[in-house]
């Protein structure tokens, strides 16, 4: 009989920022009795990967996980897997902090357990065909990737490693059995083995490497793995069954490769439907559903990078976080560096069956993070005018010791980013509402393949109210001319009509040394007819405040009448926000926001519904004002008002 | 009405190594009647790319053509293009090869035009997403793509230029109108308005990007293009007829890009059905043929690396390239560099509807470039191991002044390239015959979407002898074991029976100063029954020589007979050739390779049956040598043979 070997691979990470409490949940639940267990059984070699967070906090913390960890790779029973340090989806980042997050990885393996990793893991699975030059440069031999990568490029046997190589540099690639993450740990015994027994009938490795919270941690798994035993009988059967457990290294040095791949850029099949906007992934589906099988190699959804297109605040964190990147590199600060690379972890970045963007905990500890970073490194203070993002259109920029500002001239003359550095906060990012696959409007028939009526089964209730969209992503200082009669409840809404044409279009802008002012000639709509309006607003930044003067000019011989208001969007939970006559606390206080003259404000929280791994979220994501105006001017005539943000320090 | 704006870009290139009647025809019937047109309307502008090999040939022979285009550069008539000097597939070549062929094109062009080139042609528009960053370190700031790479990435506007990024690296992309391409110059001047009345219509810029060689050197075209005089009246309307000619760049200065893409790795269609294994293709071709519209930003076919998966020669040729380009850039030596960098031009390393790889002096000069980089880098002789071609096998390098010699121990112990330095020369660089889709036989119901009727009117006489596919690639040095009674005409046909298994299995090897020698026991089949026999072969390089030792030995107990042959493929034209008493000439004389004791030689031609753009082609790759011995031994007695390939010199 052929002898049956198994390659277990096993990744264990938590999100930079993710709640203390779900760090103790899982090291209680999951890690810790996965290591005990794996204890008991010395025969059973494994090869793990624990993502840089988890790391420092078992050192610091977890002493006893840290232990038995120490323990298991002295005996040579566990391989430990490399990759970025803090979890970054690599071919997100600039090569230069791929090459530091590797290296820090590679370090603390070598410090803390005395081994030097041979493998990564590769985060998200997201493939690029230039990563084997990266990888090789930091001096990895090896790594994972999904069946799926492989079948894209018509290879089918999957049992064994493939080698790959870009500009020369050479990596080689294992390819993960899909159905063996279907089995383990959440089918019988049996059903494993007779698996492992047709994979060794053919001579081949069986090979798995999946999320190691999927034992205890996953809704149900912990009764299920622990209490009922699964695991203790899985690893009693590796180790007396006639299974050789080899770690990954192992199998390099023991086999040769089955020849040579070259990938297309992908990942796990539903992250290449997830990243596309709702109608292309109804027809992604239905197509791969239809086709014959010796079809679906050419069958490819979207790619990683399309993430940044489908959602405004994604793409806008990523090119955040390039030019955080770009300033640090250039300075080379060691601990500026680390900063940078806590606010690259991917979690943030996207969204599928995780929470990810959606969760505002998780985008709050990565603009920490980058602006911390910023913190570090010396930088010009002043107005700047620079694409920042990459769009062909010239962002302006302001940075002082308390404030920071990214206003986009050409889109509604928005502050696309306001922060707060004494907080390390990103004042502004609000996640807009959006459709989702998974929203039963996305398509009468069906919503991420189910239809609507398990969907409406599933959902919190008044789910619907989450399904009016925003109309654009949430920037603030935009330019809103409403009819005088518009009410609050039509405003919150989005029940209201927009008489201007300012808050999405292109201001003019000059900058001198003091402020930002931006211009615009638009009309308003007023009596059935058009009427020239000019909004000119001018951005001056202040010790420790900024301030925004608006000046409404009615360019017109007839009088015009509205409310004219001015759309803001905080990232504030409800506690730390108070409403004072003619002025708006934030921040618990250490923010000011007022208006003169005095101004109406209408504010609402914004609240999403998203999916995640335990079913649907309804979550707050910040919240809405507008202060407001009602005008009247004569032809010619100009009204005048003037918003501040002020810091009143730390209490 | 809208302005109709028309941007046209026109590639021009003859590969390094072609023919000097075919540069003559191309300048006569094409470039310089196009260039010659073109002053005539002054006001037309266009935006040209012409290769380096077109342009080195220009400057030094065509001195007409030379001070037209120097004439219309300086009126700002045309806008000249940058890329890679030689013509190179940029993600084919080293990042550190890219920049240099960028940047020797910019140098070209400042020097001789005084222009530096914003944009730049990407060859064969093999995009992949990590482009930008390299391009944008070259100074380069857009290129232009095909259509479909949009479509890809489900951008249905293709009617102005787009932006992506890498790294924060900005790069402009411009779509090129697939319709367009069919149009100009193949239909009527009617047809043509319509369509950029069409696109004007909607404000959309109208994109052009083609091959400069569709107006005079395609089949019929120089009849139609000038004799009828399409392109007179073609630029007399864009003159006249209202229509607004731009350069690329007064676009880029003109217009806002349309919005931010990221485009997975992609070409033009065409290129990612040909990539792919003939079974392969035909089932791509048939889904998207069914698919409906909608789903066809779904269909992928293969991608450009994949090409070194399908022609093991290819694979062969880019992994030399790439061996080469590492000495020569840890030398950086200027010489060798513009050497290798000649030796990078795309043709010869893939296949498509031009001849490319089939045309085997476009292979000649490849090598022939590679190995000059070579001599004018130092080196040390004598045997290494390396994987030179990142297979995951350990390969034997052998080198000095006269030869070098790649073996490959795991596949044969046979010789996968010796080269002849004096005449820069690969003497094994024989081309086998394997299925194409275009073959008849591809497939019963059809080939390359054509029926086998429809193919068998087009195939030259004689065409089924090309159909009889080589069983791997043509190495050298391989051991065949064959019934005594084996003749020539079978082993000219394929139709031999392979009694030993020798020639593509493993053998072990030990390397010393003076020889590289292989051992592999196998089995011989007798009467019936397996013999175990040993075949030890040493390769012994000498003064201006390479002997290889052969020893046969009959580990059986019985005697065995067979006829033992040593399969060598040899670069080499008929008339290169001669046979005289037990030996063999090569290369008009200057080599000679004999056998002793004096062994049976059977020759003949391998030649291939390959599409181009003018039909088929019959290509006489190299000549098949078998010199072979009637052994028949006694158990345990030995066989004794030597092959001995000797450089006489200059005469």
């Amino acid at each position: 009989m052929e002898p049956r070997i198994f390659l277990l691979g096993v990744h264990n990470h938590q999100p930079v920022g993710n709640f203390p409490f779900v760090f103790e949940r899982a090291f209680a639940d999951c890690y810790l009795p996965f290591l005990q267990e794996l204890l008991k059984h010395p025969k059973v070699k494994i090869t793990a990967h624990y993502s840089g967070p988890l790391l420092e906090f078992m050192r610091e913390k977890k002493r006893k996980a840290w232990a038995i960890l120490k323990e298991l790779v002295g005996r040579g029973q566990v391989e430990l897997l490399g990759g970025g340090f803090y979890e970054p989806i690599l071919t997100m980042i600039p090569e230069e902090d791929r090459q530091g997050q590797l290296r820090l990885m590679k370090e603390f393996l070598e410090e803390n357990f005395g081994t030097r990793p041979r493998g990564a893991w590769l985060t998200e699975r997201v493939w690029e065909p230039t990563l084997p030059k990266t990888l090789a440069a930091a001096g990895i031999e090896y790594t994972l990737l999904d069946e799926e990568h492989f079948h894209y490029a018509g290879v089918e046997d999957i049992h064994g490693y493939h080698i790959t190589e870009d500009e020369g540099y050479p990596l080689k690639l294992f390819p993960i059995d899909k159905k063996l993450r279907y089995l383990v740990p959440f089918q019988s015994l049996k059903d494993v083995e007779a698996h492992l027994d047709e994979i060794g009938a053919g001579g081949g490795l069986a090979i798995l490497g999946d999320d190691g919270e999927k034992f205890g941690l996953w809704p149900g798994t912990k009764k299920w793995v622990y209490e009922d035993g699964w695991l203790g009988g899985f690893l009693a059967y590796l180790e007396e069954g006639g299974v050789q457990t080899w770690t990954f290294s192992e199998a390099l040095d023991r086999r040769d490769p089955k020849g040579r791949v070259y990938l297309p850029p992908a990942s796990y099949e539903e992250m290449t439907e997830w990243v596309l906007e709702p109608g292309d992934a109804a027809v992604f589906r239905k197509i791969r559903t239809d086709l014959p099988p010796e079809a679906r190699r050419f069958i490819r959804g979207g790619f990683f990078r399309e993430f940044f297109l489908k959602y405004p605040e994604s793409d806008h964190l990523h090119k955040r976080m390039l030019f955080v990147s770009r300033a640090v590199n250039h300075r080379s600060l060691a601990e500026a560096k680390k900063e940078l690379y806590r606010g690259q972890d991917n979690d943030p970045y996207w969204h599928g069956i995780f929470g990810g963007l959606y969760l505002p905990h998780l985008r709050e500890a990565a603009y920490e993070h980058l602006l911390r970073a910023e913190t570090l490194t010396p930088s010009r203070f002043g107005w700047t005018a620079a694409d920042f993002d990459v769009d062909g259109q010239t962002e302006i920029l302001w940075r002082d010791k308390t404030f920071a500002l990214f206003v986009r001239p050409s889109q509604g003359g928005g502050i696309i980013e306001m922060d707060h550095y004494p907080l390390c906060r990103n004042l502004t990012d609000v996640l807009a509402k959006r459709p989702e696959s998974y929203h039963a409007q996305s398509s009468p028939e069906e919503a991420g393949g189910k239809s609507i009526h398990e969907l409406a089964r599933e959902y919190p209730q008044g789910a619907e109210a989450y399904f009016n969209y925003d109309r654009g992503p949430r920037h603030s200082c935009l330019d809103h001319m409403l009819p005088p009669e518009t009410t609050f409840e039509q405003w919150q809404a989005g029940e209201f009509s927009e008489i201007g044409n300012f808050a999405d279009q292109p201001y003019t802008y000059r900058m001198t040394n003091r402020a930002l002012t931006m211009d615009r000639t638009g009309r308003v709509l007023c009596e059935g007819r058009e009427r020239p309006v000019r909004v000119v607003k001018e951005i001056v930044p202040g010790k420790k405040e900024i301030s925004i003067h608006y000046s409404v000019l009615n360019e017109a011989g007839e009088p015009v009448e509205f409310l004219f208001g001015s759309e803001w969007n905080f990232y504030q939970l409800i506690e730390e926000f108070k409403r004072e006559q003619g002025r708006v606390n934030l921040c618990g206080g250490r923010l000011i926001f007022e208006a003169s003259p005095p101004a109406g404000i209408w504010t609402y929280p914004l609240r999403t519904l998203s999916q995640s791994e335990k079913g649907y979220d309804i979550i707050h994501q910040g919240l809405c004002l507008l202060p407001w105006w009602k005008i009247s001017l004569e032809g010619k005539k100009e009204f005048g008002a003037c918003l501040r943000l002020r810091d009143e320090g730390a209490k």
